[in-house]
């Protein structure tokens, strides 16, 4: 019941905070989005900050969600199926007409300098996408499907900032023209 | 005298701002740091909107001006000349202790879905800074020392996207090796 409670705040918050931002969104606001009392919120946080820390893996593990589709899919060469994840990426910022952008992105800039706690744990999960692809490298390598010389723990590094640096101009523009030609570079030139 | 104080006012802001956020920073605490007397604000800026267009020109006014020496190297290739800039910036970010990250970018991810016109005005200077980056490599496809097939408009936009994207990461890792790893890639991979 406690852990229902919990997760009914953290569902609620996470479109409300990906849209406005951490600072922007009040607890009021959450609480009353998941239809819990007012004054309950510390039951279950100790702090707003302890509440973007569960925020933050909340996000992480909707990512990883997002992904197992298209990464258990063996059909697919490795490569063949971290394009297909981005394609899957683009897709879902498309379909939301490239509002809101990367929710571990966007937490990443605005309390990056503020809060040392969630920054460290926005630093993971930015590595733990990192690591994803790095398997898939990993794997390209071993199948000799990676371009020599091409180290997969600073390419996969590499990627996973362009694709951020592509969801922030793809917010900005309102138009997923970064998104595709992120895919174009990191997939016709780096990968070849 | 009206020009003077309206430019104290951005001056006063930009730093704050940059440190804090935009809807973070609140008119009296600028207006405090700059020396004005508060309610003039709205003797020099329609609105706290109509200042966040002033404030992004403003931006990237200094992004110009901190670019104009490493570009006007007469003594360097055009890939070189863009590379002593990207060492110049990446000088300025570590500097900082890897705070902050790039007043553009931050104002892109913090108000792109909340406000169409600084939206506008910031897709204009992520643009501009593609388009000083495209000169370049104008220069160096004319030189023949860009690799064949490498379209400049194209790469021109993606190098910015990947910068915005290293900027973040090392404001989130607070180090500036993502930073070395873009300039890695882009110089070391992609342009050769």
């Amino acid at each position: 019941m406690k852990q229902d409670t919990r997760q009914a705040i953290l569902d609620a918050a996470a479109p409300l905070i990906h849209s406005q931002g951490f600072h922007r969104t009040g607890l009021k606001e959450i609480l009353d989005a998941a239809g819990v009392p007012k004054g309950s919120f510390y039951f279950y946080f100790k702090s707003k900050e302890d509440f973007g820390l569960a925020l933050i893996d909340h996000y992480a593990e909707a990512m990883r969600a997002l992904s197992a589709g298209v990464l258990a899919r063996a059909d697919l060469a490795p490569l063949a199926r971290l394009d297909a994840l981005f394609a899957e990426l683009c897709g879902v910022m498309e379909r939301r007409g490239c509002e809101r952008g990367c929710p571990i992105g966007n937490l990443a800039q605005e309390v990056s300098d503020l809060s040392p706690a969630m920054r460290e744990r926005l630093s993971l999960a930015m590595d733990g996408f990192s690591r994803t692809v790095r398997a898939l490298l990993d794997e390209a390598a071993g199948r000799g499907e990676l371009p020599t010389g091409l180290d997969p723990a600073a390419t996969s590094a590499f990627t996973v900032d362009a694709w951020e640096g592509a969801m922030l101009r793809a917010k900005t523009d309102k138009s997923p023209e970064a998104l595709r030609r992120f895919r174009d570079f990191v997939f016709n030139r780096l990968f070849v």
